[in-house]
This record gives structure tokens, sequence and C-alpha cells, in this order.
């Protein structure tokens, strides 16, 4: 394997294509020109305040990357390669003034003979254009609406307008034998039993020659389960399959249902003529099988006449079990995708791990991950539900975009369909709704369908999310003025919650880091809290909604009051969605929050991990409600008053693999003034591999002794890593809220 | 353009694939191997009593066709050719024993080369195998669920077990020149206004050849709009590729909206060497849009949170308009294909047209029609709704499958997609639903998805119908004890009503033709009525249906009286069902009944045209509920009693491209005394073109008169031929029919 070399880039700018820039400063790749550019004028860090709004002006400009190719000495076998995994978004590249290429898309890589410049040198530029803008469109995202460029940069209620340009993935200089192999890929199907892979090798030279291939398959343990040789010949073109059973397999499961065996595949190029150099490439296969399924009961409905047809499957199937999707909707962790790297996956991915996720569903808003996020998700056992980039606006049939589309996207699926953890592939964001208005019609949906198909059949295909019977939002905690996110998700029937938010303000010391301190407190719309999305987000109260505050705990008095009570809001709304879905199964088959991180530091928002990997106490309301086994109770409602009843019903959830034997839960109630009361036990008789099993409700009658916090403690004897606790608030009688105007649930507040 | 010459055919069938048949029979070409044997046998005709019941051992045989190819002159540029449209179902083809194909599917045509047999002469045999059925499968149209074969002739509720075999498509010899032209296809896109085409041609020839193509387009008219001399080559392996523009065109539109002018394109094939023959090649082209559109408030649906997709649209849009998709379903107008005719088809077609019909959905569980189908629809402006052979099965994943619908459905493809009739294609019939099993995920549909998409883009696509929003069925009178269709249909709220059924029996004087006379009165289970759909067709009383009946009327004391009310229910059936769907608009886009036709005299069936075409009282109804214009009045009920309030709502229907002006419309009620009193009179403002206005609601108390049917009459001052008539019940107080257990709804009965 040849060695890479990373060029020493400059970059600069320019108003036109044919103007070079004025001025040059050193560049990092990967990267992004912003970063280069505010580096050089030595700009306060673009998380701070208002420092971001110093970035406008650049996403309209010319960006030239320049980097000397020094004289290589090469063997008459020899090629010099510049690669480039990614480049945003559309581009040339020349070599001493000559084009060599030009792109538009981001996630096509860049492979481009530069043996000319080997002897005496030379010079290579990258002339990015300005980000696309579809012509008359507004200054929003729907600027991203002809073009394969992630529309999150154009600004989103949780991401400033920072449009991003520059090299974005890994990107050298190699030198390589021409006939090396330029393709190795192992694709399997397994048999209906799952004992056995049937493997297809399809192999490739860059220049056709006699020789052999020598064929490895190592299992997890590193034992060599398969060899065999390949014959490769000039006649064939360079071109070679082959075909072998592996039997006795062990299978990668998501880390809640099993192990993550990893095999090995390592394909080795030897030529009949030994002046030719080898080649080997390496391979890492989780075998698995993807379905997804009509969850239990799904055919009998409708029931009635004129007959409709049932919702669409949403239960994931892995291996033959019926596994659910207990997760979150991950985005950006940087503005720059220049940024990501393994070392932000990682954090990111282990804390999303530890809560007890095993699905990840990566919005189509943003890009399609860096390899190393792939590796890390395949060995940590986490499943990927993967968009393209298509979100909140109406792509068009259009053939200039749709030819772009079309290789974007099978650069896309070949590069990600080895992974284990790829379980689920999606055209992207809310295309079905009123805010997009796309349809199954839409030729970008229909061609995305098609690409996975040809491309990786073995993958479920979705249009979009959310699809009939599936649900989006909502992502606050009161709906109106009589009822909360409690009660909502009691009443709600759908098949996936793939997304609902439940926001929150960051960490108070985290504020202070971001928001200068003369905003501190009280926050104020028109200060950097505004653009750091803690009003005037999706509308004027959100994301910091102090009028929820309000509602239930009266006029905050200072930050940390009010960072306290937005949070256990959010844990609350949390805790009782993922309970809720939970309960639901197996009708509901997915549970996947709105959204799990963010790209820089937001005063307020929905995710439940501040940047850069900092969890807000909401994520571990997640962790303890993504338990495999817990003891859970339905609770109508966050706030009640002296003399209500109060009835929780009780629930024993069980998404693991284990039969839980009978046993007994006791419900107290801690009330306002310290006392505990035992609401009741429950002798449960245990509970299915996998399922759920529905208890006896309580009935307590709410006493006069003031108000205050209370809490719903339930106790499994034996098992106090299933207990669980509900902050609930009393209020007596003297203690009434004004009443409110209902609660703008326009849909216009979802886009 | 060569001349055919048809073959002399023999059929015999053998017990296995290697043995010869032991008796050769005449064969008609094309036709079925039944009907032959059954000509040669001298049997009674297959429509008659149980005289089907002789012909089902055929289908588990081998059967051999068998033709002497004479000796033939060819010139040296010349090459003899075997050509078959279509061979049912899975077969070989042998010239002097020697295998030239063997192919499974009966849409992708035969061509083959048997150049060989012209000196000497030869023998071409075509060895038909026995009809599939997928092994374990019970012996019904689950057979056929892994194959491309069409389900009915396996059994269906109006269409007995008779699995059909052999040549049903034009096949013939013929002599060609290696050089000739083999494609010479015109595709187009319109430009956003519609004015203009931009024009495609793609030609081929056999073989390569230097020359040139005169490329001519004429108008409607005969006159030259478009001349183009687009040079050949051998060096560009004989395919040419040509673009030009046509402007000021003449759209095509559906017979309702507008003209169907047809183009003619004409592609001649000049090669430089004299030496070599010429060829034409000569294409009709209407030009129209298609595209199928959210119905107006679409958007709006679903407004809770949480949120998930708005229904899929179903609007068909021609041209930029939205057109009411009014029209049936439309089954095999034979048993056997083979005798589907220009003739055949015609006859249907103008009965569906003189309905006032602009769609036909040609239901997926029989074959796709012959091209003079397609070219009567073309001419007339019908509108065609095509499924693929997928109906009411689970059809697998399973490669082998997938590779014959992959050929089968691109055949189906290029042969139909230049027609102007073709705008919507469809994967099959009721794939989502529980007795199919299948799911968005299912690969043979992302592969009919992912083919259309390829080959046609231009053409809407469905997976199946029904989908979410759409309804399938009722296909009876009385939905409950206390629920008719009239009520039924008000409460339904589809976005399309894509199959409702309403059963009839046939004419008396076609009744007596095909049950022996001894059957004759009373109808009686286990007799021809069975056999004819009487009886035992989806449940025990269908679809003679004597207990609703009964229920209206009291026992039939004839056969003549019975079919009297079955037809009368029908009529009523049918023209609320139409007449609610068409109120509905714009949320609903199509009314298609189940069914049109039927492919034998059925005793009863919901068709409304009795084999081979005869129209039952039923065609009339919807003839009048289909007019585009008409009065019309909501009553949510079909029997009624003494006292009771009667409270028709009055609309005026407008389907037409014309504005209605300000006028009055009167509603009579007809008593069975034989009286007539005026209800209201309305004075109404018009309506938009296209669009329908809502009346007032009449108000009346039914008077004591005891029993008999009444009237309810709409009269359009100086439009008669808008006026109405609705046949009710009224009973008198002592008329009560006995309380009957609620009617059996479960869904199997739909299967």
């Amino acid at each position: 394997m040849a060695e890479k070399t990373v060029l020493n880039w400059q970059v600069g700018w320019s108003d036109s294509a044919d103007e070079a820039p004025a001025r040059m400063v050193p560049a990092q790749v990967p990267g992004a020109v912003q970063l280069d550019w505010a580096r050089a004028e030595g700009w306060g860090d673009h998380t701070y305040g208002e420092n971001w709004r110093q970035y406008g002006w650049m996403e309209d400009k010319y960006w030239t990357y320049r980097a000397r190719i020094e004289p290589t000495l090469l063997s008459a076998e020899e090629r010099l390669i510049f690669v480039s995994l990614g480049i945003d978004y559309s581009f040339r590249v020349l070599l001493n003034g000559e084009e060599l290429l030009r792109q538009e898309g981001m996630f096509t890589p860049v492979e481009l003979d530069v043996t000319d410049a080997a002897g005496a040198g030379g010079t290579l530029e990258i002339i990015v254009d300005p980000a696309p803008k579809r012509t008359t469109a507004p200054h929003d995202r729907s600027q991203a609406a002809h073009s394969c460029k992630p529309a999150v940069s154009y600004g989103w209620d949780w991401h400033p307008r920072l449009v991003t340009l520059g090299i974005w993935d890994e990107t050298y200089l190699t030198s390589i034998p021409s006939h090396r192999l330029t393709e190795a890929e192992v694709i399997y199907t397994l048999s209906e039993d799952l004992t056995t892979a049937s493997l297809t090798l399809t192999a490739c030279l860059g220049a056709p020659a006699d020789g052999e291939l020598a064929w490895v398959v190592r299992d997890p343990n590193g034992e060599e389960v398969l060899r065999r040789t390949v014959p490769i010949s000039a006649a064939d073109r360079g071109i070679a399959t082959d075909r072998a059973e592996l039997a006795r397999l062990m299978l990668w499961w998501p880390h809640d249902q099993g192990e993550q065996p990893l095999y090995t595949s390592e394909v080795m190029w030897l030529p009949s003529d030994l002046a030719l150099a080898t080649d080997i490439r390496v391979q890492r296969i989780g075998f698995r099988r993807v379905r997804l399924v009509m969850h239990e009961g799904a055919w009998r409905e409708p029931s009635t006449f004129p007959k409709s047809r049932s919702h669409p499957p949403t239960t994931l199937e892995i291996n033959g079990r019926r596994v659910f999707g207990k997760g979150t909707n991950w985005v950006h962790p940087d503005i720059f995708p220049g940024r990501f790297d393994r070392e932000m996956y990682s954090a990111l991915l282990q804390l999303a791990k530890d809560a007890h996720m095993n699905l990840l569903r990566v919005w189509g808003g943003g890009v399609v991950n860096k390899k190393s996020f792939f590796e890390l998700c395949d060995e940590m056992g986490l499943m990927v539900w993967q968009e393209f980039p298509l979100a909140c606006n109406l792509y068009p049939d259009d053939p200039a975009y749709l030819s772009v589309l079309d290789r974007e996207s099978r650069s896309i699926v070949r590069r990600l369909r080895g992974h284990a953890s790829l379980v689920l592939w999606c055209g992207g964001n809310e295309l079905f709704n009123a805010w997009s208005g796309m349809t199954d019609q839409s030729l970008p949906l229909r061609l995305l369908n098609a690409n996975c198909l040809e491309l990786d059949s073995g993958t479920p295909f979705l249009m979009t999310s959310p699809l009939d019977g599936m649900g989006h939002g909502h992502y606050m905690f009161r709906y109106s003025e009589t009822k909360d996110v409690l009660q909502a998700m009691i009443e709600a029937d759908n098949t996936a919650y793939t997304e609902f938010g439940m926001p929150a303000p960051a960490p108070a010391e985290l504020i202070r880091r971001f928001i200068p301190e003369a905003e501190w407190f009280p926050p104020r719309p028109g200060t950097s809290w505004e653009s750091h999305h803690a009003f005037k987000a999706l509308s004027d109260n959100m994301w910091l909604m102090e009028d929820h505050l309000e509602h239930y705990f009266g006029p905050s008095d200072s930050l940390e009051q009010l960072v306290e009570r937005g949070q256990l809001l959010q844990s609350v709304g949390y805790t009782a969605i993922y309970e809720e879905a939970r309960r639901q199964k197996p009708k509901c088959a997915m549970a996947l929050n709105w959204c799990y991180n963010e790209p820089w530091p937001a005063a307020a928002n929905n995710s439940i991990v501040c940047w850069p990997a900092v969890p807000k106490p909401g994520y571990y309301a997640v962790q303890a409600a993504c338990r495999p086994v817990l003891a859970s109770a339905r609770i109508p409602r966050f706030d009640w008053r002296e003399g209500e009843w109060f009835e929780p019903e009780l629930w024993l959830l069980n998404d693991s693999t284990n039969a839980l034997p009978p046993g007994s839960i006791e419900a107290w109630l801690r009330l306002p003034d310290g006392t505990r009361r035992l609401l009741m036990r429950w002798e449960h008789e245990g509970a299915g591999a996998g399922e759920n099993s529905r208890g006896p409700t309580a009935r307590f009658r709410m006493p006069a002794i003031g108000s205050g916090r209370m809490q719903l403690q339930l106790e499994a004897t034996g098992h106090p890593e299933w207990n669980s606790l509900y902050t609930l608030l009393l209020k007596g009688a003297e203690d009434r809220a004004p009443a409110r105007q209902l609660l703008n649930l326009q849909e216009e507040a979802m886009e």
C-alpha cells in the first residue's frame, strides 16, 4: 500500500472564476475555507457571541486552493495520483493551469492522474465555486433545493447561517503501480437459516495483467476460515469474480442484542510478471440480515370498507429477530464537516451506546459521515439509518439535478454498503410534508430507490420520514392549554416516533462561555441568545420557551434557576415519550428523539448532548428510559392539584433478549412535604424476551399539603437497576396559574 | 415492410417434456391449446353449464405446437425470421429438433433467425410447459405467486378455473433484409408551457451499414411539420440519434377534455449501397403531459402532532389540467387472451366511452392487452391505468422470479410507452393488503418502480392499489343491518375509489343461454348457477345475494322478477357511489367500479357489461352518473318508512371544461301512488369549469300511503340532459322485514 503525501496547501478568494486570489493564506486540509481565513485574520472563535456573522460574505466567493507538487521519483510502472475523498461543493481541479476535472458534488471522491507533474513538479489548484443557490430562492435552506449540498448550513433553527466550502475529507498525493487492485469487494447473501454466507468477490486491476488473487477470509479471532486462489488475466480485462460459501457464521448484532463479530477479507494481487508490484485490499465484514417488516397486528388494519392499505412497515428485523429501534437523530457534530474526525465521532457514539441507544437516524440535512463514523458503529453495534442529502425542500424533477444526485448517491451507496451497521437507506427528511411538497412520484426519490435497489438490495429503503403511520414532533412540553406531552403521547398511535423534541437550555457554565457576560441574565431576544437559538428559532418563544417554564414554576430569578427548570421539563418530557413509545410496542417500533447532538453551542435546543459532547441532564433521563429492562409508569399529566385522583398505570418494559421471572414492583409517592406513601405493590408475572408486561393502575387522591415537586418512585424488589423515578408537580388550590391562550400548534412551527 | 406468413400449426399434448404427442390436431394461432383440443374433440361451448370442467387436466400437460417451414427463396441480403408476439407461458422453440430458445414469460416477444430452414424447409416446434404452479400452494390463485403468469385463470370469484396455455398473440414467419431498421423510436418531452415538444429519435440497424435516415413528422391532418436527414454509419455500429423541436403543438386530451390529435413519425432507411433494401418505421404520437398531483387541500392534512405524512397523490393532471378519473376496472373480455382482437376491444371500449368514462384500470390479475387495445384507446381518448401481472399474492424477493419479472416488465414498458392513452403504471392489485402481504420493501415492486423510471420516467407509477387514502370495496348493497351503500359512501373519505362493486344478475334471456333449463328457477347452489358465480363466489350468498333482494322486496316468483330486482339494486348502488365520489371532488379524484366487463357469462357479477358486450341496466345508470354535467342528490338511504323525514341534498356536478350559468333545478318526488310532489326549487348560481356546486337540502315527511317504489326526479330548467332520477322504496308501517343478523363484513370476503 502506497504512502500518502499530504500537500502544503494555501487558499485565497476572488470575486470571479477567472481572477486569481489577491492573497493566499495557509490552509488546513481537510478543513474549510472559512476556518483558514478566520485563522489568518485572527478572528475570535466562531462559536462565541455573534462572531459567526463575520463569515457571511465568504459563501459567495471563488476559493482557490493551491499546492506545489514536488518532483517525485517514479518507476516506469508507477503513476502519481491525486486523491481527495471530498471537496465541498462545486469545483475544478487544475494542474499547471490545465483543467483536469470539473465536478459538482462533495460525496464523489476525486482520483486524478498527475504523473505529468512527477518529473519537474507542478502546481495543483482546486477552484471552489461559490455555494450553490437556487435562483429566486429566499436567503434560507431553500437555496439548497436544486443541489446535493446539505441544506443545514444555509441556516436552521439550531444552526447559524454559515455555508461551508472547501476540502472536507482526506486528501493526498500517492504513487501507485499501474497494475494495482482498484477494486476488491466482497458482497454476501445469507442462507434462510442464517448459518451460511454466499460470498461474491469482484476484483479489478487498474491495468489488465495476468496473475492471481490470493483471497483469505479470517474470522473475528484471526483464524483463517476461507482461502481461495482466483486466476485473473489480461484477456478478461483484469476483472475477476469468485464465489465461495462460508458456514458456521457468527452473526453481527446491535449491541443490545448480541455481539459484533467482524470478519476480515484480504485480497492479495500476485502478478505473474514478478517485475510488477503486488497489492492488497482489506475489508471488514459483519454478517447480518436486515428486513423492515410489518408489526404484529398490522394486517388487521384498516378493518372497514372502503378498505385502504395497512401502514407501511417500520419494524427492524435483524437476523430474524424484531428489534425495537431506540435511539436518536444525529446531526452535524460541528458546523464544519472538515473537522469531523474519529475522536469527535467516538466521544458522541460512546455516549449514545452508554444511553442504551441502538439506532441513529443520520438526518438528511447534513453530510454523509466519514469512514471512521461507520467503522465505529460497526464495532459498537450501533445501527445507522442513513439519509441522502435532501431535507425540507422541493428537490426538482430537473435533469441537471437528477444527474448530480445519481452520481452522488451511487458514490454514497458504494462507499457504505459494506458496513454491518448500515441498516436503512432513506431519501431524506420530511419530504412528503407540506413544507417540502415532494411525493412518491418525485423523480429524485424514485431514482434513489432505484439506485439503492441496484447497488444494495439487501438494505431496506424509505423514501422519507415520516411515512404514513410514522410521526414527527411535537417539539415542546405543552401541546395546548389543557394537554401536556405526557397525555399527548398516550393519545398518539404511531408505528414509529422518528422525531420528537423537548427543548432545554444548555448548562449555565457552558452558556457563560459563549454568551457575552452583559447578556447573561435575563435572556433577551436580539442578543447572542437569539443567535444561539434561544429565541425566534421556530417561533418567537423557541427554544428557551420561558412561557412554559413560567406556567409551571413562575418567573426565574437567576440563570441557574432558569436552566434547572428547563432541563427538568426536558428530562420529564423525554422520559414520557421514550417510555410511552416503548409501551406501545409492538405497534410502535422506533423511538428517536430530535435531536441527539448539535453543531455548535446552542443556548437552548432539543439536543440532549451539548456541543461538542457534554450531556445535559436530559441525556441521563433518556439513558434511564432506554434501559433494556425497567419499571415504568403511564402518567397522564405533569402537574396535579389537591383533590385530584392520581392514577399511574404500571408496566414492566423489556427490550432485552431475556425472559424476566415473576417478582414485585412497589409504587411510592414522595410528596412535597417529604412524606412517602406506598401507592401499591404489583406482583408481576414477569415478561417474555423482548415483551412488555402491563400491570395494574394505582389510585390515590392528591392531598392538600401545599405546592411543590413530588416524585413517583417505582422500586423493583431485588432489581434496583429497574427502578424508576418520575418528577411531578403538586399545586395547592391557591396556586393557580393564569389562563393562557392556546399554544401555537401551526405546522409552520415545524419548518 | 416484409410480408408475414402465417404457418399451418398443429398441436398435441404429452405427459413429459421428452415425449412426443400421441395425436396432433389443427391449431388456431393465436388461440389456446384448450380451444384447439376442444374443437378437435367436438366439445360443447365452454361457456355453457359445467362444460368448463372438461378442461382441468390440460393445465398439467406439455403441449407441442408443430408447423412446417416450406423452402423459401431468399436473397443473400435476407434472413428468415420467426416472430411471435406472445406465447403463454413457459416454452422452448426448436427448429428441426434443435433448441433455439427457452423462455419463461408471455409478454416478451420472440424473434428467432430460422434462415437455416429456408433452403430445404424445416420443422418448427414450440413446446409449452405445464402451467406454472408454486409448490405447496393450494389449488387457487396463489399457485401463480412465483411467476409472471396472470393469476386470474387459476380461478377467481368471476372466472372459472381454466388455466390458459399456448400462442396468444400474432405469430408469423417473415423474410427481412439484414440491414433493416430494427428500431426507430421517438421519445418526447414537452416544454413547461406545453407548446413545444423536444423529440429524440433513436434508430438502429439490424446490421451496421452506411446511409441516412429520412425522418418526417406529419401533423394529424397529414401536413409535414418536420423533415430531417440523419446520417447513419457502420462506424457508429448502425446506431443513430437525432433531436428536433416541434412547436405549435396540438395536444392529446382524454375525450371528455378535448381532441385526440395523433401525429405520425416516419423513419425511412436509405442505404448508401443501393443494393441494400430500404425500410420504413411508422409511429403514431399523441403529445400530452401526465402528472399525478396532490388534491387541493391535501397538504393541510394531517394537522396534528405527532405529524405523519399527507396522503399520496391520486389526482391525474393532463396537460396542466386536473381531470377527475371516471371509469372502471377492465378485466379479460374472454377467458382466452388468444381470442382478444380489435373487434372485441372496440365494442367494449366504445361502450365505455359512451358511458362518459375516461379512465380504465387494467387490473393486474389479467394480461397486458394487445396492440389494438392501446391504438383504440389513443384514438378514443380513453386513459389507461396499466398494471403489471401481479394480483392478490405474495410475489417473492426470489432472484429467479425477479429476473423473469425484470425482462417481462421491460418488454411491457417498451411496448406501451409510446401510447398517449397510457397515463399510469401500477405494480398490481391489492398487494399491500393482508391477503397479499407485500410491502413497499418488496423487491418486485421496487424493481418495477426502477424499470418504469428508467424506461418511461414521464409516466407516474404506483406500487399498488389501494395506497394510503385510496379505497377498495365494498361489493354489496347492504353494509350492515342499519347501513346501506348510500350512507356508507357519504361517510367514506377516500382520495380515490379505485374499486367498488355492486352485483347484479345477468339478463334472464342471457341466463337461459348458458344455464341448463332444468336449473333456471329457482337458482340453487351446486348447479351451474354456482359455477357461473351466483353462489359461493366470495361468500355463500355472493353474487346473487338473494338475501339482500328478499330484505327489500320479499321472495321472487320468477327468474324475470329476481333479475329485475337485482339489477335495480345494482343501478341504485352504482348511481350512489359514482355520484357521491364526484361530490367528494377535489379530495376524491377517481371513481372506478369493479368491474366493467367479464370473461365469460356470469349468472351474477359486479360487472355492468355482460360477456361478450351486453350492457346491464346498471351500465345505463353508470352512464347517467358519469355525464359531464348533472343534477345530483345526496340521499342517505334506499328504503324509507312513512313518517320519516326525507332530506336529499341537491348538487350540480360539473366535470366539463365549461363554466355553467345560473339556473334552476326542481326536485320532485313521485310517490308509489303515482302522485308527484314538488319538494323544492333551487335557484343555483352555476358552477366553474370542472367545479361542483352544492345546493340546499329539501325536507319532506314521508306520507302514509302504503308501500312501493318511488322516484326522486331532478329537473334542470332548460337542460333536460342534466335531469336525474333516483328510484327509492317506501314502506308502510305494516310492512316490516324481519330483523337479520349483521352482514358478514370480514375482510376474508374480499380475497
